[in-house]
């Protein structure tokens, strides 16, 4: 390909609106161009990044047997009031009606579709297990669309769907997805890890999610570093520590006045103490039905997520000062779990963490006082002891005996879930068994976005310069810079490596601009084309020409004869690493 | 690929909701599957037609320099504002809000949008031309959606458009876009012609439509049997006939009795005179402004499209009888163009079918009266005689001396518009010409309907048995049928053709099911696809595998020995011809 035909633009500026690398990048190098909020048109250059994504999943999802087939954008309400989301999804649901004021929405997900689907074609065990792909494009009415196709309103994904008699034949399929994603992941040219996860609003019981490293990476992931445990730390666990010995002779707990002194820093600086010593006690509301109280290590957070699972409650969330005082009748800024009112909380939880303290400091539940002196496991009781604390670095692992937690930050780029009946109740999704009874089917759903790895990709492999693409997505693997377009010889050397490549199998692209080398050097930067081949009179007075890999920083001469045949071998020689 | 794994269902009963054949047979080859009005699921074997005329077209578009894009499906109103279609667009544009109440709509076509992508990267007349192309779904909001993927209210269209810098440049591309859709279409295997069209909403001057043709096609087009003149029968123009001579003493015209006679059937029963030699008169309403009249030979009907075109106006319609009668003071029933009142029509216009009218009756603007005698050179006067009727078989070819023009039924798969600067003017989409001048850009813009190029080829390649696909674009060139899954030897024949043939490059499906031979057949000739080898028992006994074209009777049997390379090539040798 010619760049003239190619319909490249890149940008001069820095665009004002974007937040992120991958974003700006993408804007700049003429990959996106955002035509509304979180709704971009793909140009060229960006839309042949995208298909070989699209291409190397297709491969992939066929390989484990999934079959593609294509479902619509717009999909009929009544299918979504079947699995009763068309009332609880939110606003992210664009709803609307047609011409004849038929309720429809465009499909941000397609589990209703394809549940419908396999009705209309399933009916025996017979016909067990079905796995079924689609590459589409979705649309989420997202409140802050932001980061370009990292969090786009219109984008592409992949949605694969598996269906089953029974948990062994699910198991089956989610390893062989598992395996799928790690090799697309892989075959992409990035570092990844994939990691246990909160299954959230799609349901289901396990999940994990795969997510590109990267410093801008918006969740953080916590792995181990003697085994393979990873989870993203909204589930991560830990091993429970070991519980301390309480020393012969040791004080009574004691009420100290700490007047004024209501947070965890405030108490520690008045005691003289560590916040390692303190014991944290917080209320929450459940559900709007009740009240509990966790108590935690004075240095630790509660995760939400994990209290959330511990409670079986869809909500939890910190009820106002007023309420606490008023309606419970406990001192705010000095709660403990001990003298604790009858009725104010219907449990007291505590962390993994509590179990490891020793003499520490708790909230006394008297207005300007603290305990000091406590022992835990002697003072205090607690209804049930759980992990619900957000782990941090140093923690142990909850799988192996030596390893400790280490933590990075990720981006989110594919999931796979364990679905269960989640859909096939509602929507009544059976196949016969062996005995002509109708079972509902076991279901497993496998997303991965392909704009969201793009732009993962690029946050990930990146300089000061532009992007350094992984060279099984880059928009061309090579681009030949005429630097002399006037002279007939840097023309004709340049097409005919340019057309030695291509025959090769090499998608390239000739820069045979009338434009400055500088201009050409920074584009091809910017673009981030993997390998790069510099024709110029200088050089071919020298008889060479120069061959440059976009991630490293020297520059190979190539002796002119046969250089064509040099680079394709230097190439594909690389590839094959 | 196995049947088993394929996710294949076919359908024994007839689709009651299917009213064309292409519909109820992608409904019943497992092809597609309703969702909605309109709104269909590609299952499996339909996405794979889909994907292969896709490819095709890709090619082609990229042989001829154009460059692949892809824009959203949800778009800002704004731009729609810009060329005033926001407003102009009916019912069928899906105009909806997002959750901030921003007002968007589902892209029927994408001129707005790739106006808006040009302008912002397209600078100075060295840019130009350009050609981009995407692939994408479209939504309509069709007030009657029918015939499957035919007139679907989502679907998939390939939409190019081209920027130039004047007329030339245009012509350029639109002639090798003409030849590109050729090539497209015969890659297909299908029978086709390019007709020229009426321009209708999007615009422009100039534009073609390639039609597959097939006795169910909703468009009639003309050709000539002469020459390569071939239009839409709404644009179809005809040879003005020659003129004839007035015998001399030819009686004058003679005011006669016709009375309750106003029909030409009854008028020309009564006076028994044939329809041909009696000339009608018709009023019409002009956009809702004045009445215009239309004279034309008696058996003849106004073609309405091209009687828009020769008065330059956007509506024309029959007005009431009332209207006719009480505002125009006419003889409903009895009109003819002499003695018209003063001031009732604008203009009278005669069809060229008048000029070659000899002795003929017309209405006498008398109620109960007809004038017989009128020979209407020697009679008439006209304002104007244009060509306004609905050509004919047997009308004299319009581009040469001798061709006469022949019918045929059509369906619509793709169209090439010269735009000119219909979108340019309102949008601003200019360039700098060689002087820095800013100048308006030259537009054409080009589609193809995907699925209903595979809809309009099972149209034109079926039997009563099912589809016949042309090898380019069936669901698989080649099934193996394994008629006696039970024996070892059948299914180990079957599965090494089914290899050999894959590893040519061939994708072919062995239909590996536990199911009676007679299914095997049905289902293998309903899916239609190209080549069929049949391994059974009683075959191998004989030493033969046998061979079938699905489009001949003949069934050729196979020595087993080397027959998988066999096949190879036989279907190798069958693609290339």
């Amino acid at each position: 390909m010619y760049w003239k035909n190619a319909f490249i633009r890149t940008l001069r500026e820095e665009p004002s609106e974007a937040e992120t690398v991958s974003h700006k990048l993408m804007l700049r190098a003429g990959m996106i161009q955002k035509l509304s909020a979180g709704i971009y048109n793909y140009l060229p250059l960006g839309l042949r990044v995208i298909k070989k994504i699209e291409s190397l999943i297709r491969e992939e999802m066929e390989k484990c047997g999934a079959v593609e087939l294509l479902m619509p954008m717009v999909i009929p309400a009544e299918l979504w009031r079947e699995s009763g989301r068309w009332d609880r999804y939110g606003p992210e649901l664009l709803r609307f009606t047609d011409r004849k004021n038929n309720p429809f929405l465009l499909g941000p997900t397609h589990e209703e579709v394809i549940v419908d689907v396999a009705r209309r074609g399933i009916r025996s065990y017979r016909d067990l297990p079905v796995c079924l792909f689609q590459i589409q494009t979705k649309f989420r009415d997202e409140v802050r669309p932001r980061y370009g196709l990292m969090r786009g309103r219109e984008f592409i994904m992949k949605d694969a769907y598996s269906f089953h008699a029974g948990a062994e034949s699910l198991d089956k399929t989610y390893r062989a997805m598992y395996k799928a994603y790690t090799a697309i992941f892989s075959r992409c040219g990035l570092e990844f890890r994939a990691v246990e996860a909160d299954s959230g609003n799609i349901g289901g019981s396990v999940t994990h999610e795969f997510h590109v490293l990267a410093d801008s990476g918006e969740d953080t992931i916590a792995f181990c570093d003697a085994c393979d445990y990873a989870a993203n730390l909204e589930k991560a666990s830990t091993r429970p520590p070991e519980a301390v010995e309480i020393p012969s002779g040791a004080p009574a707990p004691l009420e100290t006045a700490t007047p004024g002194k209501t947070s965890i820093e405030e108490v520690s600086a008045f005691l003289k103490v560590d916040a390692r010593d303190t014991l944290k006690m917080l209320v929450y509301e459940v559900d709007g039905a009740y009240f509990a109280a966790v108590c935690l290590r004075g240095d630790r957070a509660v995760n939400e997520v994990k209290l959330r699972t511990v409670l079986g409650a869809d909500a939890v969330s910190i009820p106002s000062d007023d309420v606490v005082r008023d309606n419970l009748k406990l001192a705010v800024g000095y709660l403990g779990p001990r003298d604790l009112p009858q009725g104010s909380v219907r449990y007291v939880i505590a962390d993994l963490s509590v179990r490891a303290m020793g003499a520490c400091v708790c909230g006394a539940n008297r207005e300007g006082y603290h305990l000091t002196n406590v022992h835990p496991s002697r003072d205090l009781r607690f209804d049930r002891f759980e992990d619900v604390s957000v782990a941090v670095e140093g923690d142990g692992c909850p799988r192996c005996d030596k390893g400790g937690l280490r933590m990075r930050k990720g981006i989110e780029v594919g999931q796979v879930f364990k679905l269960g009946e989640k859909y096939s109740k509602p929507m009544s999704l059976t196949y016969l068994d062996e005995k002509d009874n109708a079972c509902l089917m076991t279901m497993g759903c496998y997303g991965i976005g392909v704009g969201r790895t793009a732009a993962a990709a690029i946050e990930q492999h990146h300089d000061e310069n532009g992007i350094i693409w992984p060279a099984a997505i880059a928009p061309y693997a090579a681009a030949v810079l005429c630097l002399d377009a006037g002279s007939e010889e840097t023309c004709a050397v340049s097409k005919s490596i340019h057309d030695v490549l291509e025959r090769n199998g090499i998608d390239v692209l000739l820069d045979d601009r009338p434009e400055r080398p500088g201009v050409k050097f920074k584009d091809a930067d910017l673009i981030g084309f993997p390998f790069r081949i510099t024709v110029g009179l200088r050089g071919l007075s020298e008889g060479i020409v120069e061959f440059k890999r976009r991630a490293e920083k020297t520059v190979e001469k190539i002796p002119k004869a046969s250089c064509a045949e040099t680079i394709v071998k230097l190439i594909l020689g690389a590839r094959k690493v």
